[in-house]
């Protein structure tokens, strides 16, 4: 773990565009961007090579970035039944990866996610995007969206898991 | 490409259980079973460690059985609210192997498997084990229903795409 915090990649699942971003912080402090992106695929190639570009972004990302935790957005069968299946594939491929790599995959709601950085579980895009530029200091919010929801999605992580689980390993080690 | 068709896995995607089996034959030809299996992860683990233990177990079955091509059932929103999610997952994480692996990834739905293998697309599990066992000379149906109904998506895709390709890629090669 880095001396300022734990640091954690966010990712907005999606097949056409998977947002994916690393934060470091840690509850209490001021966090920091690392890396923001966009792993887009083309709609006209078949999921399989479709979900093979994702997995090989998501690779890169980790390789780079080297996170402590993946945070991925819960999907929902009941919303958005016309994308949900690739969104759900694409979750499923990032969770596997994650896993492979030995990190902790931590799931959130969007719900949780935008009460977490606007306080308010309803919040628009632009709200959200608005919070995720003043959380990190930003000049101007991640674009498109799928990118600012993934730094939310990781900013929602450090504050909401990242915290209890430093203080939990502390705990252990420390015998108590 | 062996001599005596294509090597076909079938996958019937599923968290608790994946079916996994491997055939290899052509149309108008005999078929025989190469390995068929199940692939089973804890429901009390967590969901990216059950994903990356069937990873690792369609990883085996490739690496050991050698496939052409990959068979996967093809999941549909509508059905199966509670479980198409993990569904879901697991045929993402399926097909993004598959492509790793340089191998075509090719989709069937329930009904035109049950179709190919036993002539009606609304045929019962109790129906599809019986053709799968008379198609590849078994002693008794493999059990259970997801390992047969692996079996049944490689012999769909044997019948329904593999004679084809092997035709379309022929002639490719001769210049027609």
């Amino acid at each position: 773990m880095s001396s300022v915090g734990i640091r954690v990649l966010g990712i907005d699942p999606g097949l056409t565009r998977c947002g994916v971003g690393v934060v470091e912080g840690s509850a209490g402090r001021p966090m920091s961007l690392v890396h923001v992106g966009v792993v887009r695929t083309p709609a006209d190639l078949d999921v399989a090579r479709r979900l093979l570009l994702l997995s090989e972004g998501i690779e890169e990302a980790i390789a780079t970035h080297r996170p402590e935790a993946v945070a991925i957005e819960r999907v929902f069968a009941q919303h958005n039944v016309r994308t949900v299946m690739g969104t759900a594939q694409a979750s499923g491929v990032a969770m596997a990866i994650a896993a492979r790599h030995g990190l902790g995959v931590h799931l959130h709601t969007p719900s949780e996610v935008k009460a977490a950085v606007t306080g308010n579980g309803r919040a628009d895009k632009a709200q959200v995007g608005q919070m995720v530029t003043r959380i990190l200091r930003l000049a101007e919010a991640p674009k498109p969206a799928d990118a600012a929801d993934a730094l939310a999605i990781a900013i929602c992580h450090v504050w909401r898991g990242g915290a209890q689980q430093r203080l939990a390993a502390a705990l252990a080690r420390s015998g108590r």
